[in-house]
């Protein structure tokens, strides 16, 4: 019997960050839960990465994932725009770190290309191909749509992943 | 008698966190304790968030400081630096997020023009003004130093700061 992993993908925003949990079975991939954690525009800074964390820790604590995988910024040429993503990001590689799961990190080219076939393309074609690959997916949001496509990017290309973050911690005891 | 309030200050940085913990009597300031918060560079990033979550985390459970203020970080024209930057700043400000603490912010040249006089200088003239408004601060690290320069800017404006805390919640809430 093939082995079960299961991922969570993450597509990290300050305002809104997307999530989606898929089940990985030797080369079948099946649709387990999708949202989005919103913060509170009007809140302080402080205030609105604990709802992030809050939100994805509930997530994390819930359906119980094997594995993450998180969205690797884009380079805003807007600093501002850069530092924002940049805390919203650091939670959302924090949560699942702290329920002791390996974390990946996939450039959204690299998601598109694995999704779509190339490495450029809209939302829409996103949520189609997720909808095709996953026939019972139901999201939210975009975010959460790029979410599942990050999920999905991960059970793609994990067995290369695992090396390299084995290799790294190897590195790091030696 | 006067209330006492105890600070902590948090300078973040992927590589190396500074922190440094105040009590505020009165007038008076007290150094209570301060150090710096290491990631290891060979492991992955989500590891070196987590180093910097437990480190802060430890801090904050054994010292209990009652706010906290933290760094607005400097927005770098290098987009990379920036966002790594914006990661361990998340962390930095959700640490005393989740332990229930207001979190304040203030920019390098506020936390200079309150410890030195000036909204510039280096950090030789921090390390001395930072040593003579606490005597008996213990420092090993600029960071620490800077974050004690935090927490002593955070104990002069924290009553403006708490207002406008107040006056965001009001209108979060309203």
């Amino acid at each position: 019997m093939a082995e079960t992993i299961r991922i969570i993908g993450i597509d990290p925003g300050l305002r809104r960050t997307g999530w989606g949990v898929i089940d990985s079975v030797g080369n079948t991939l099946r649709f387990v839960a999708a949202g989005t954690v919103v913060s509170d525009a009007a809140r302080d800074l402080a205030s609105r990465l604990k709802q992030l964390h809050d939100g994805l820790a509930g997530v994390v604590h819930s359906s119980l994932p094997q594995e993450a995988a998180v969205e690797a910024t884009f380079v805003n040429r807007d600093a501002t725009a850069t530092l924002k993503l940049g805390q919203a990001r650091g939670i959302a590689m924090l949560v699942p770190a702290l329920a002791g799961l390996p974390v990946a990190e996939y450039a959204p080219n690299q998601v598109k290309k694995t999704v779509i076939g190339v490495g450029h393309g809209d939302k829409g074609q996103i949520r189609m191909m997720v909808s095709m690959l996953l026939p019972r997916a139901r999201f939210d949001s975009d975010d959460a749509a790029d979410a599942l496509a990050i999920a999905i990017c991960h059970a793609h290309h994990r067995g290369a992943a695992a090396l390299a973050v084995r290799a790294a911690e190897k590195k790091a005891a030696g």
